[in-house]
């Protein structure tokens, strides 16, 4: 295993199962988020208000998602329940799921804790339930793939420190890339942990200079 | 090592040291960028136009820089010469970099060609050269960390295709989360490699449901 960076330099909680990765993301947390079109070259920034709530893995519901999959219930490692809010009033026009709700099972490998599949309740792009396929990287971050029937997703989470949590996901469609999404989310009542410093100078700063 | 799941379901490039980055890097990109400033709940859009072009490992200019930072210019492994100019007319008043060119030198381990030291001519943020670590990751990524002297960023860079390449970027000072940086860069004169599907549907799709 390298070095992980991200430790190195931060505080970066060690997370070494999904189920971490859920615990971690407990609580409410306001989402900053940007949708690249790839073919239009177009951005859409949006901002949420995220909820998740670490579900027992004795909650029935649990059992009837895992049953949806024909994945043994036994199987499942814990759930989530992961509610959201557009809080810009546009999005209420422009899309469907401006607010819901999920119930998300995380069932680990038999061998491996480290990967898995990630059950939930419907995908959005289709009607047949979709298993989305896990794993975490060495990197810190959870690498999650989804294939649905047109298209496939692959997204990575990661948490630079434990009230900052990032994510970054591509879709592809009919072969080609359709749109890569941003979201950076900061847990409510967390703000004072970023400190606002002047000007638009930072946004400017990489190694590679651009 | 693990199943790199970019690789499995797209036509990520293999690439296997730092050399490879840029050679893939080589050539015109449109980039789009957003800039998430953390305490202020603020985004900012960019888009630029980035040319990258390869340098011999003989170019003066790379052994100019290796002595900048006493470190032998034998051990040099390449070089590439970035130009980047803004694409947006208020970058101009906004920043300082709205247009440049760097040099940078990519100096691999010794024992790890995987890792390595990046120069380059002069930092933005502070007046004394900065060099930053590089390696690569299992998902086919390079991460790369600059100390500087009151802040430090951690990036990351992917191909989820040869035409299509992605930057995260963290931005810490004075000990707390400062921004985050996306970017999305398409090389110029292969827009169709991103197929152009209808409407706002899919930027909803996420396993995570947000």
């Amino acid at each position: 295993m390298q070095t992980n960076p991200m430790t190195a330099t931060s505080t970066a909680p060690q997370l070494t199962s999904a189920l971490d990765y859920f615990r971690q993301s407990a609580g409410q947390w306001q989402s900053q988020r940007v949708t690249h079109h790839l073919a239009f070259r177009r951005a859409e920034v949006g901002e949420s208000e995220i909820q998740v709530e670490m579900l027992e893995v004795t909650d029935p519901r649990l059992a009837e998602i895992c049953q949806m999959y024909d994945i043994d219930p036994a199987a499942a490692a814990g759930g989530a329940l992961v509610t959201w809010k557009s809080l810009m009033a546009w999005d209420a026009s422009e899309e469907d799921n401006h607010e819901g709700q999920t119930v998300m099972v995380i069932v680990p490998d038999a061998t491996d804790d480290r990967r898995g599949k990630l059950l939930r309740e419907r995908g959005y792009a289709e009607t047949a339930p979709v298993a989305g396929e896990y794993h975490l990287d060495e990197e810190g971050g959870m690498v999650l793939t989804t294939e649905y029937e047109t298209m496939s997703s692959v997204e990575r989470f990661w948490f630079p420190n434990p009230n900052l949590r990032m994510r970054t996901s591509v879709l592809k469609r009919f072969g080609g890339f359709n749109t890569a999404t941003f979201c950076t989310e900061v847990r409510v009542g967390c703000d004072q942990s970023a400190v606002a410093a002047g000007g638009d100078r930072e946004q400017a700063i990489s190694a590679l200079g651009w």
